[in-house]
This record gives C-alpha cells, structure tokens and sequence, in this order.
C-alpha cells in the first residue's frame, strides 16, 4: 500500500472523528463582524490552535488590532514548502427566523435529491473547508507517512469584515510566511461532480466621470433644443462604450489581452455552461457579452466595462423641466491577462474627451485598479493538482476564473512573492451568507481525500 | 387730430399721474405666496377695483380659496370684445439684503447704458404692465373717444403661485368672461427698440422610463460580461433618441410638424440671435439642435426631446461593483404645431421598445402633456396689433416663440374658447423674481401709448 493509499485509507476510517471535530469547531459563534462575538473569536482562534497541536503542528495565536491570526508550521525538511491560507470567522446569522435550526447547532441534513449535508453557519463557509486540509494532515500523520511537503497554516478571522489586519500582518511577517505555493480553500466546485481549481481572477479598474455642460440648470422650455444637455453627452458616451457585437469599443481596450490556449478553451467548450442555467435564476436568459465567445469566456477571461451607478438633473417626484449642468457614472472595468489599469483610464478618458463639444468639460475622477490574476495555463503545479483530483473524482477539474476578486491572493503575491492555487469544494447551494448554510458530506469527506492526493502531488 | 391722436397726446399729458398710481400700486407688498401678507394682496385687489372704477368700470372683487379676482367690464355695446388677463401679486422679495432699497418703496433708477426706469417688487411683473393697459384706457377715456372695443379685465392675485383657484373661477365664469380676443400684458420685447408679439407656446410631454434587467442588483464581477445593464440599455435608447445632426430620431417625431411661413423665418433670420449672445451668460457656445435649424428656430418653433433627470444603480460615495437591476430617465418633450402628446408617447414606447432585449422589460409613465399653442400667422388680429406697435416702435415687431408654457392661455382656449395674444414691454434685464426689478420708463410710457393704438387696431 503505498503512502498515499495509506492515507486515503485513514481518512476514510477517521470520518467519523473528522465530523465530531468540525461540529464542535461549528458550535463556535465566531461571528466576525459582530463585537458582542469577539471571544467567540478567541474561542475559535484558540481552538484551531488546539487542533493543530493536536497534530503536532506548533502554532501560535498572533494577537492583531481585530481578530487573532492563527499560524502553524510544520519542518520537517521537506524539499518544498506550501502556505495555506483558511478563515475561522463566520457572517452573521440575521434573518435568524429563516433558519429551520439554529445556526450555531451543527447536524447532518439532506438536499432535495439526496446528498447528504451539514448544516450550520460556516458549515462551507469557511471552516468545512479549512477542516478538509487539516484533516488530510491528521490522516497522513496516522497513516505513519512523513508530510510529502512542509506546511505553514495561515487562519485568520476577519475574512468576512474585510481582513483589516492582514496586509499589515503579511508585510510584518512575511520572511516567517515564505513559501514556494500558497493554497485557499474557500472556493467551489463547478457541480457536485466536477471539481475545479480557480486559475484566474479579473483585475478591476473603478473610476467616476462626470460630464459638465451650462454653468447651472436651465430651463428646458427656454433652452431646450439649443443648450448642451449632460445626460445626453454622457448616454452617448456609454452606448458608444460598446459596439453592436458586445465588445468594448474604447481604441486599444484589448491590446493586452491574450487568448486561453485552446486546451483551456476546449475545456470550457465541454461545459456547456448555459445561459438558461447561468442567467435563468437572476431573471435573465440572453447573454450581452461578446458574440463570437462563449459564455464562460465573457465571465472569466474577457474583460468588462460596466456602469455601476448613474445620476444627473432631477430624480425627485414628479417632474421638473430641467437641463442639468452635469452627469455623473460610476463605472467599473473587469480586467484580465496584461491590461494596465493605468492605461485604460487613460484610454477611457480620451476615449471620453473625442465625445465633448468644445463647450462641455469632463472631470474623471483618478483610477482605483487592480491587475488581473492568473495561474499560467502551464504551471507544473497547477498540472498537479489537476492531476490529483481528477484521480479523486473521477472527473478533469475544470479550470475556471472568477470575476469577483479575492484580495489574499494579490496581498500573497505582492507582499510575499507567492503564487496561489484555490481549490475548493463547496457548491453553488451551500447557501452562503445566507440562512440555513450547509456543505455537502462528499465534498467534506472527498475534500479531505483531494488534499492528501494534491499535497502529496506537489512534492 | 384723431381720436388715437387725442388719446396718445392724453397718455403724454397724464404720465405724472400715471407713474403716481403706479408707484400707489406698488407700495403694496402683495406678496401672494406668503400667508402674512394675505392682507396686502386683499388691498391690492381692492386698489385695482377702485383704479377701475375711477375710469367707470364697474368692478368686481371675487373671493376665491385663495386670493381675489377682480374683474372689471365695460359695456359700450361696440362691435368686439377683448378679455385683458394680468395679476396684481407679486414674488417674495428674499434675499433682502441684495436689494439697493427696500422693495416696496418705489424709486427711480438708471441703467448703465442710461435708460430711466422703475425700481420696486412688481414694477415689471406684473403690475407695471398691467397699468400699461388701464394707463390706455384711461387716457382713451380722458380724451373723450369712445372706447373702440368693449373690454373685460380680469386680475388675479395667485400666479406667483402657480394660480391654483383660476381654472375652476374660468369654468364657473365662462358665461361672464366670453370674449372675441384675449390679451396678455405679461410678457418682453425683444430688445428695448423692438416690440414683440409671443405667437407660439411649445407644448410638453412628460414621461417617465424605467429599464427593468436582472430580478436584483448583481454582482458586477460574477456576472459583468454576460449579464444586461440597464444603465447600458438606457444610455443608448437616450443616445439613439437624437441623431448626428441633433433631429431627434423617433419615428414620426416630425410628421405633425409645420414649417413657420417663410416671411417668420426671413423675418427671424434677420434678428441674427447669435449663439454667443444666447448660450454664452449660461457658459456654453455651441446650439445642439438640428443643424439645418437657425438657433432661435431651435428655441421656439422645433420640438425637443429633453431628459431632465437620469438615475440608476448605485449613487452613494465611493463604489459598489453591481449591475444594476434597473435604471430611470425622466423625460420632457416640447412639442409645436399640431403634435399630439398621446401619439408621440405611443411613438417613444415603441422606440424603446424595439431597442429591448428579449429578457428586460420596460415601464413608460402614462404621458402628462399639453399640446402646442400657436397663433395662426395669418391671423387678422396679429397683423392688427403687429401694425398698431410697428407705429408706436418705429419698427416691425418681432413675432417669438417662448418654450415655457403659459398655462392661463391654455385655459382660455380651453374653458373659453378664446385665443390670445401676449403682449408686454419686460425687458431681459428687468430682473423679473430677483432682487431690484425694474421696469424701464420707456416700456412704461410707449407700452400705454401701444395698448392705445392696439384697442383702435383691434376694433
């Protein structure tokens, strides 16, 4: 039998106590954001201490301005070394009256075609998760193997409020925190199936443009037709934004974007993601984003311009026969592969300036951004690991990117030079940050299978 | 020497007596919209109605919710009647401090570039006008003539306040106020040597379109690429509302749409209104309306679509990565000649219509509109009164159009049955609502001198 097996073995026969553990670390109201909670929190950071020692893990409690980090270290001389990264702390329960059990009384469930569930807040979200990797640790230190890599295991507790403290903590720690990968469990599985690993994340640029025209408001009877009307100025300027095939239209928008090698996109081809099954459920059924690229792509690797927010002249009751003098949008870009933030909001403000007459002025307010981010398609240990669950499940994850940014993974790269992979196994009816939260016991009980395989693959 | 000759000669002889009554009139600070001066606008009421008295008109004071209405009839038996609206209230005087002296205590002034002029609260709106008018009775009167028309004055004390009691008063009166011809004494010449008649009254459609999407506000991240932004749809249905050359793009838009008769047009073009002139005090140079168009066509005789407020998403400080679920414009067309506000508002909803993606929706508010008011050009009582100013001015009068409506002459039309003609001596920089108004001495002494030759042109 060899190490591996061993191990596998030892999580299977150990479910029963991984379940005990997590229940009682799910007893724990660690409610991040709430002060009455704050020694929940303590409660929760010392506990996760506790259960790393048990595993013979050195850990210590970091006290910060918020919440405790929790760090622990294995050495054991293993050639390589990987950072894990988790959170103890937990959202708010309110509506408190939609659960159908208290949310801090952790018991097993069912969905509604059969899968076996555990409910409770943070059930998923994120102590599940972070109990899956610990979880494979216990299981190779069990089986008697040696860990195939060293470890540093990173806890915090402020996810949900924001992680104040962790940037500060990062830089200050950084030369403790060095690794050769990092790894985040607090992502998803494509289905309950297919599991996947999220290799890109689009980088953002926000900016606010507002459009000046006369020096006050003015009477539309008296200069409607002749006078400059802002709101006007600033429609025209956001149709233009988009051509009539779903592409952004700013000169040089995409320059620095690259094409996913074609595996990647075969890849998400086999998917089929639907836009009945991805729109469907917010009301919506027909994709707006570029036509010749499949839906996937629109969401994951193209980038975006998108309106936020929009206000000018009169938005009281009734009417009010007004021009503005101004018009303001609040607008976002998603960014992806190479593109410079920097550059776009230049891009974006000639793009604006070519559509003022001469007697209207523009104020772009400066650009907040964030490059995008990507595991390279090529990266030995993004093979791995793909390699390792998909022995796992049976199935090819699938590699995906998600819009939404996750700031640990820019905070790792920036401050210690490290790359990530997000691996995770919660699915899209966890219900997260909402009542009545829950993870399924095969991504628990096969999550902790996963880790040992992906850990002892990146050895 | 003729009976005008005589009555004109009365209007020089008498104008010490005028400008006493004048300044009588207004010491009274009837300010309408004020509850504490409820009493002044009672005795300004009763002062009109002894004014007509002294010229034998018997005069009425009616109480109404709010203040009086005095009307005053003569009934000489001649062959023709005209209904004479104006009002005896005024604005508040608020910001005192701005005032050179105190409002209602009239004075003499002079302009910079030397013209004599009236300065108090009213002297130009309206009560300076309105003695124009009496002023030419008067001296009709005193000079012995008969009056060549018989006349019904009638004066409110609410249209600083938007004349909430006068469209139940018409209806209630209709009998009593029947008349061949209104006229106004409420309105500006065109410039201090050249009289103006205003012929036409742009209509106005009100609407109110909402751009329904997604069922809730999304993430911008998750779903920006595939999801529809209202914001998106919004701007460019408002984009699409005008083309290159500031037409507005609607279909049908400009089939009720007359041309003015080209003598108007030659008339205007030779008025050489200047965008430097016009758009400049507000800060702008440039007219946007159709560019085939003369500016003051743009103004006065060409319909508009105007959004007079925009708002949608997320407008608070900072940023919110969302995609909107909806987004709201609000929108104001002035309309001319023959349009009709229904069949334009069935046009719009059509045109959004055809511009919505399958999967969003669209709510029009049901359109609140008036139709465009406009006196014939050929109308033989236009040419009457245009010929009687072009006497007293020494020049042609200009025939305008104003954007703004006049709601009283709508309800003459429509209560009555009667059209009208606005007539009045204001100036641009009579500081009609603002501190120190003024009237010039010239508007005062020839407008009496025109209502003479007007009343014998009319008859």
């Amino acid at each position: 039998m060899t190490a591996v097996d061993a191990a596998l073995q030892a999580v299977d026969q150990g479910l029963d106590g991984a379940l005990e553990r997590l229940f009682a670390f799910l007893r724990i109201p660690s409610i991040s954001t709430d002060p009455a909670h704050a020694a929940a929190c303590q409660d929760a950071a010392q506990w996760v201490a506790a259960e790393l020692a048990s595993l013979d893990i050195p850990a210590e409690v970091h006290p910060t301005k918020g919440h405790p980090v929790v760090i622990g270290r294995t050495d054991t001389g293993a050639a390589r070394r990987v950072l894990f990264y988790g959170h103890y702390d937990v959202q708010p329960v309110d509506p408190l009256n939609l659960w159908q059990d208290p949310p801090f009384e952790p018991h097993f469930g069912e969905t509604a075609d059969g899968r076996r569930t555990i409910v409770a807040r943070g059930a998923a979200d994120d102590k599940g998760q972070v109990l899956t990797f610990l979880g494979a640790l216990r299981a190779l230190k069990e089986s008697g193997g040696r860990l195939p890599v060293d470890v540093t295991i990173m806890l915090e507790g402020e996810e949900e409020c924001g992680s104040p403290s962790l940037p500060a903590f990062l830089s200050a720690h950084a030369g403790a925190l060095g690794a050769d990968l990092a790894l985040v469990c607090d992502t998803g599985m494509w289905d309950p199936k297919t599991p996947s690993i999220t290799t890109s994340l689009r980088g953002i640029l926000h900016t606010e443009l507002t459009i000046h025209g006369a020096n006050r408001d003015l009477h539309s009877g008296l200069y409607g037709g002749a006078a400059a009307n802002p709101i006007h100025l600033l429609s025209r300027i956001l149709a233009d934004a988009h051509d009539a095939d779903g592409r952004v239209a700013i000169p040089g928008f995409y320059d620095e974007v690259r094409e996913m090698p074609e595996a990647v996109r075969e890849r998400w081809r086999s998917l089929n993601l639907s836009a009945e099954g991805f729109l469907g459920p917010v009301g919506l059924s027909i994709p707006v984003g570029e036509r010749d690229r499949m839906l996937i792509e629109q969401i994951q690797s193209r980038p975006t311009f998108e309106v936020n927010g929009i206000y000018g002249g009169y938005i009281g009751e009734g009417t009010k026969t007004i021009i503005p003098s101004k018009a303001t949008a609040k607008i976002s870009f998603r960014l992806v592969a190479d593109q410079d933030p920097a550059k776009l909001w230049a891009a974006f403000a000639a793009f604006v300036r070519a559509r003022l007459p001469a007697d209207c002025t523009m104020e772009l307010s400066e650009g907040d951004g964030a490059r995008a981010f990507l595991v390279p398609p090529d990266s030995p240990d993004l093979a791995k690991a793909a390699a390792a669950l998909e022995q796992e499940w049976g199935v090819k994850p699938v590699t995906i990117g998600t819009g939404g940014s996750i700031p640990i993974v820019g905070q790792f790269k920036q401050r210690l030079g490290v790359d990530t992979l997000l691996i995770g196994f919660g699915l899209d009816d966890d219900r997260v940050h909402a009542p009545n939260e829950k993870y399924d016991l095969s991504s628990f009980h096969k999550g902790t299978r996963s880790w040992v395989r992906i850990l002892s693959a990146l050895a």
